[in-house]
This record gives C-alpha cells, sequence and structure tokens, in this order.
C-alpha cells in the first residue's frame, strides 16, 4: 500500500553534498556561519532573501519583545513537563511551543490578516485608514471571530512593549503603513466594542514586521521562536532551581471538585 | 486533594507591574528591545548575564551552524504534521523539535558532558588532553554509551562547519581549551574504536560554546533554539508549496509487510 | 505579578484523599477497576456516565476501526522522532498524535458538527434528510470549507470499514438517525459537487458515535485515543526493527532542490 | 542529497488494498471491528498475538487503574495548553502526554525492568527472591539510579490501586511471579535506603503484566494509553467549564521573584 502524494517532492531551502551545504542559494560554511548574524539568517531561511538593515533591526526588536513574561502558561507548562520528564528537554520545549495557539501568542498571525484586510481595503477603495478600519473590524466581528491583538489582562494602558517597538520601527524608517492602520483599529474599537482596548505587544509585532516586507504566513513564526529563547531560559532555571512541581501544587491549593461522590463517603483532610 | 510541593515557587528570571517588565534584572522596554540583539538576549535568559563580545559572535555562529541542513528526519516529520493539521503550526514545530532528541541533535549536551569530564580529568590529575581524551571516553565506553558527535554519514571527511566554527572562534580570541579537548578525542578515538571517526557539528558547538563560557546545562537549548529557526522556514515554504504528503508516499514506495496475511487471501495491485 | 483568572478552579471528574480515589462519582480500587472496562471508563470519564450496552458496542467499534492503517503520515513521523530520540517514548507518541488534525483524524470532529446542524435543520424545520443535507452542505461551502468525511485517496469505493460500522451499530440496535443523516449527505454530493464522493471512516464515526449520545464535543478524541494505541504499536515494533532513518532516506530520494545555487558550484554525485 | 539509511523499510503491523486492511495478519472489518475489543486490539497491534483471557482482563484492570488521578501536573500543562489553543485539542494531548516522563509515569517501565532483572538474577543463580530483590535494587542504587515505584506523595501507605490490581490479577489466575517480586523489594527497601517506602500504582502495573507476558519494551505504552483516555476527559471539561488560565493564575499568587531589580526601580502593587 502507498500513502501520500504520488509526486515527487521538492524543496527550495537547502542542498548539500560532502563538502558543501548551500542554504537559500549561499554556502553555508563560507558565507553564512560568522558572517551573518542568526536573526538575519532566520529572515533568510524564511523569505529566501536576506533582509534590509531595517527589516533586521525591526525583526529583531519584535524578538526580543516577546520571548520573555514571566510564568505564563506556556511556561508553566513547559516547567511542569520537564519535572515530569527532565531528560527529555526536547519534549519540555515541545510543550511550551504548543501553547503559543490563536488565544495567546497566535494573535500576531490573526492581527497581521486583520491588517492585511485593512490595507487592501483602503487601496483598493481609496478609504481613509479610519474608514477601512472600521470595515475590517466590522467584518471580522461578523464573522464572530474576537478582534486580536487589543487588551491585556495586566497592561490595562497600552502595553509598554508597543511603544518601544513602534519607537525602534520609526528609528529603523519603516514606511509605517501598518503602525497606522494598527492605531485606527484602536481608535475604532471602543465605538464598535463599548470598550477601551489599547494595542497590545501581538498586534504591534505584525504592524512593525508588515511594514518591513516580513510576510503575513510566516508571523506566527515570530513568537514562536522567540519564545523557544524564553522557554529554554525557564528550563535551565528549571534543571537547576526546579519549582513544576510546586506550580502544580499551588495552582490546586484551593481547587473544588464539583462530581458527586459516592454514597456514605467523605474525604479526610 | 493537593498535588505537587508545598512550596513557594521563585524564580529569578522576569517580574513586571502594568508598566514595566523586568527581565534579569533590566528594563525589557528601556534597555533590551532594540538595544540588545536577540542572540545576546538568548545567553542573558539562559545564564543571567549580557555575553561578551566573544560569546556573542561564537553563539551566533553555532546558531547560524545548525539551524538548516536540508530535509532531515525531523523536518519531514514536521511538515508531515503540517500538511495533517494546517491550523496548528505551532504543532508541527512541536513535532520537529521533538525529534532533537539523544542520538541527532542531543549529541551536543552529551559531547560536552564529554569535554567537561576530560577538562576535569585533565585539570585535576595534570594530564596531557590526549591520555584524559583516552581515559574519558574509555569512561563512556565502559558505560556502555557512544560517543557522541564524531561521524557523520553525509560527511566522511570532517564537516564542513567544523573547521568554520573553529575559524570563527579562533578569530573571536576564545582560550581554545575545549577545541583542544575535541580534538585531542579526535586523535584517540582510532586507537580506541578502530573506526576513523571525525568530528562532526555536534562536537563542535559544544567546544566552542563551553570556551566562551556558556553552561553545560543549556546546551541542548542550543540546537533546539537554532532548528526551530529552520523549522519555521520549512513551514512557512509547506504552507505555500506542500511536500508533506509527497514525502510520506515515498517513504513508503518501497515498504515491505513481513506479517502474517489472512487465510486465502493476497492484496489486489 | 500575577497570572490568569483569578478565579478559584474546580472540575467534576476526581478527587481523593490518602485511602480513596473518586472518579466521577465512583470508588475508582472497589467500583472501577476490574469492574468497568477501559473502553466505558473512557465514557465514563468523557461524559460522566457509564455507558449503555449499546453505547459501549458502538465506541468500542470505533476505536478498534481507526486505531492503525499502516504507515500513514502521523505514524512516519512518530517512527521517524523515535529514531532521533529513543529515550523519550512520550515525544514520538506525541509527534504521532500532533498529526491527528483537521486534514485527517479531525475529519471526524468537523463531520459530526455538519450531520449535527442537518438534524437541527432537519427537526426545527421538518425537512426530508435530503433536503436538510442538502441546505447542510451548501451551507458549509458557502462558508468555503471542505466537506469532510467523504472521499479516499485509497479506498474509491466506500471505505470497507464504514459498511461494518454501520452493521456494528445497527447489531447494537442503534437508532440510525446520524446514519441516515450521513447516507444523505453521500446521496446529495454529487450534484452539488460534481463527484462521487462516498462516506470514509471519518464521517462513519461521528454517525455511529452521536446515535449513541457520545458528545459531539468529545468526538475528536475518539481518533485521538485509538491512534495513540496504534502509535504504541509501531514504536514498540520501531525499538526491535528500526526503519525510522529509512523512511526518512526513501522519503528523499528524488527529492529536487529548486532554489539558487551558489556561483560556480555544482554537487557532486 | 539523500538522507537517512539505504534500506528498504519493512512492518509487520498493517497492509491493505482497496478493499481489506489486514492488521497482524487479521482482517480490520471482518475478524476485528465489532469483536475484538480495544484493549485487545491493543495487545495484538503491540505483540502480534491475541491476548489470553487473563492478559486481556489484567490489561484493562492497568489501563483503568492509571488513566485518572486528578490534576496531576501533566493535566494542568494539558489544560493550560487547550485554553491557549483551543483549536487544536491534539496540541493539548500532546502536551500532557509529554509529562509522561521518567519521574511520573515512566516508572512502570524502569521499574519493570528491575523487576526483570531481579527475575533473571533469581532464575539464573537460583537465588530467593528476596536476596535477589536485594542485588537488583543495589545494583540500581550503584549506577546512582532511584528506585522507582516506591513510595508516592499522597498515599503514604499502600496505594489503594495496588492491592485492588493484585487481585484482579489473583482472581485472573496469573502465575504472580513479578508480583512476588516486586513484594520482595518492598521487604527489603527499608533495610537498604532505611526508608518505609511502600508499593505504589507505578510498580503494580508492570508487575502484573509481565506476569500475563505483556512485552517489558511496552510497559510505557499503558500510562501513556491511559493517561490520553483521561487527558481527553478533561479537555472536554475545559472545553465546557475553562479552568487552565484560572489554574496558572493560582499557580503564582505567591510566586517570588528572586533576580536582581533595576536601580531605582521598585514594582507597584
Amino acid at each position: 500500500m502507498k500513502i501520500g502524494k504520488t509526486t515527487v517532492p521538492a524543496s527550495a531551502i537547502c542542498t548539500s553534498d560532502d563538502e558543501t551545504i548551500v542554504v537559500r542559494g549561499e554556502d553555508l560554511c563560507r558565507d553564512l556561519i560568522g558572517k551573518l548574524g542568526f536573526v538575519d539568517y532566520f529572515f533568510l531561511l524564511v523569505t529566501g532573501q536576506r533582509p534590509s538593515a531595517m527589516a533586521s533591526r525591526v525583526l529583531d526588536a519584535t524578538l526580543v519583545a516577546i520571548a520573555e513574561h514571566g510564568l505564563v502558561p506556556s511556561v508553566q507548562a513547559s516547567r511542569m513537563t520537564l519535572a515530569a520528564a527532565p531528560d527529555a528537554l526536547q519534549g519540555a520545549v515541545a510543550a511550551g511551543i504548543l501553547g503559543c495557539g490563536s488565544v495567546i501568542l497566535g494573535a500576531s498571525e490573526t492581527a497581521g490578516r486583520l491588517f492585511a484586510r485593512i490595507d487592501a481595503l483602503a487601496s483598493e477603495r481609496e478609504l481613509a485608514l479610519d474608514v477601512a478600519a472600521e470595515e475590517g473590524v466590522r467584518e471580522l466581528r461578523a464573522a464572530g471571530q474576537a478582534i486580536p491583538g487589543y487588551g491585556h489582562p495586566l497592561h490595562k494602558a497600552r502595553d509598554p512593549r508597543v511603544a518601544r517597538l513602534f519607537e525602534v520601527a520609526a528609528e529603523a524608517g519603516t514606511p509605517g503603513r501598518f503602525v497606522a492602520i494598527a492605531e485606527a483599529v484602536e481608535r475604532v474599537l471602543p465605538g464598535i466594542t463599548g470598550r477601551e482596548l489599547r494595542l497590545n505587544v501581538s498586534a504591534a509585532i505584525p504592524a512593525v514586521l508588515l511594514d518591513v516586507g516580513f510576510p503575513l504566513e510566516a508571523l506566527k513564526g515570530v513568537p514562536i521562536l522567540a519564545r523557544t529563547a524564553g522557554l529554554i531560559g525557564h528550563l535551565v532555571e528549571e534543571l537547576a532551581q526546579p519549582i513544576g512541581f510546586a506550580l502544580s501544587y499551588q495552582a490546586t491549593r484551593e481547587l473544588r471538585y464539583t462530581g458527586p461522590l459516592p454514597a456514605g463517603w467523605t474525604p479526610k483532610d
């Protein structure tokens, strides 16, 4: 039995022989190692092109902005996993990455899609950004979807990373089109939702990255790569100072059981 | 029921209030975003210290060296996973990272442990490096373990990344102690194993990283972070030009079934 | 900094003291181990109720039907992962489960949602099943979604597991409402899509399970649990007779590199 | 470039044509679906043989025993992952399974290896079980390894699942050799370790399974399959009554930050 597609697979990323490894058309050992920085290499891997100085600076800043924010749920999941399976660091990293979903870090991608839609609406129909933003947001809500990238449980004012990322983007000389779109969304949201929801880092990241030509389809990869660095930091700490099981204990200190009990049984203290 | 440890958890990595995020004692928005590069930030996250210029350069080179090497098994696993679950990029990345195990990329850590042991043997007993290397290798073999980081299925001569990493380390001015140990192991291996096994990239990485003070316990994190970048490159290509199912088809073209068959049944072509 | 919701967590699944473990209101050691079969226990865990004899028989049959179908992509991904990380069986199982996504096994859930929608349409507006099926399918297509659970790359006629599952359901005495809906969809599909797409196992499973009261929200859990059994079978074989790297080699035998090459470089054979 | 092994892959588990699926020599649709229970099918998948009635009963009991024990760390990790990525149930299951490591559920396998070693010692050298048990335990400790499967943070007396599993095994008529070995270890442990460590469920499972011929190499698969059922129960509850973020909040309520602070900065309440 044969499974899958009968086509011959092809890839444009890497080839090699026993002396040379070619990545995206460049000789890895001669042209890249020690010559191109890892962040620029990430851009090259994803897009097939080296980044401009502007794109390099902005991508680097977004990776630093999103790599670490304390013991968020995915970090807790990762540290608990390492506590239970200390021999398999890769498993604990994987568990942490699995929490980079639509609700948390995946908002970078969905916010990016909203901005790209607003950009298209504004361009095609020559709309002012606020008008296009209002239409884009209303479309999303009509489809029953949440507005990604606005509001934060901790940072009620604008997330401080937003201002800093916009500052870096301005310093780097980005065109600022998608930052303007992100701010237009922030302006129209109260009129639509009745709530003051300020730009958070998950909206700022696609705004500055789309302004430097980073592909929409790869946006979700940025928080994943960044968080991998953060997770490794936490896991190295976990190996030295384990708290995975302590977190688990704390989490259940006040846990209530709401199901039925066997007849006549009550738990001992 | 309470689960886990009754201790209060503590971490030295990150704290924050609604205006400020502190990472390793620095203000993320004021001091780090747009000022410290992502690779240096990774070093800071893992160690609590900013890297020296030398350490920064070497760590960056190792990340570039190991990020990508074509459609290796973990990349295939990742692309097949995305083909089956295209909505969950994080799941496909996780599947790829799960292949960073002891046989493949985990060798960076186990080779690093061997080099640290040889370093300790040489220092404590004032042995020449070749003598200490021979003893370290024999200890590992006596414990029934493979020698990690030597030999490569494709690169029969030294993996070309090895020379380049050693060159970058020399240019950066590293002390070279662990590179010398890695080469001592290469010299003594034929006498012990009867086989010419040349240094591969998984041994070169810990050699140059231990020389710049990167912690032994975090070595496995380097290929994991690097490969995450490579995986994201492949997954962005997979979204645009899917080959996950084609790889799967090719893999089983000549598959033989070696189990029993129901009486009287033969498969139709 | 506090993260997450300020509510006290609650769960109705399990509580315990040092002598007794209560699951869904029953004493695990006194009432369940050795008395309730694992498949019935799965039903109890998911729904809070023991299954009827009918539900038990049907759920068991669906788990057997979907557990194993050879070296499908998720099994390949799992075996490649074990080859690279043989110490971490749990990581290889996890890699395989990550391939239970929307395209492959997740179709059980999306097909179930379609059937539930058709059931509601037929009930609320007193429509014949074929009319409701046509409307349900057209809704899905208008939303740009594929029709899940129909067609199979290998089994061009009806997947043989379909007839057998429907037979088991009939023997068990299920009401057959959702089987009738699944067949109505099969009848109307050619008129809508222009293609003969026959019911496959991913549509048969929700049809028979919804007929015995298995919850829609848990449908995706059935292929995941079933495939876990299949994956473990493959991984035990992989430990004894490794093929993970052989699969990987075969997959890339004809791989073409379609990217640029460094000036003047051609690969050696 | 070709990657991996140049051998042709083979497997003895499954083959098929467009009408028939063969698993372990049996016709899936004719002989297995609706005829062989899922637990027996799991035994067949793993071993290539249908289980005896005795083996079937014991395997089923172990799966029920270990499937669920409340909000243990891996369940918390899984529910937090679903809260962050609710669209990807398979990712949350995978995150939970990744916690089935050496410290927690993996003890089933390592305890099984200890029992097999003690069995071999006793047989080869005609030792009494207590003598062989003492020797086996001392070997493990000499190698710097923990004794798996003894002691439990909650159940200070014998874990209640142990007595029940041994009872089921006795009722089923198992030879009891490995149960006797497990109890011999329990007897000799206080003399060796100075601590009363009672048999827990992770030692009872391999004891009863090895007595019915379940392969040592597959032991770790039993808790993984069982926990998958438990995880799905929790995840279905999480979809209806989310507590993933509440657990995360509770876990960090008393979290202390032990790192440095920027000069002059103190967190606001």
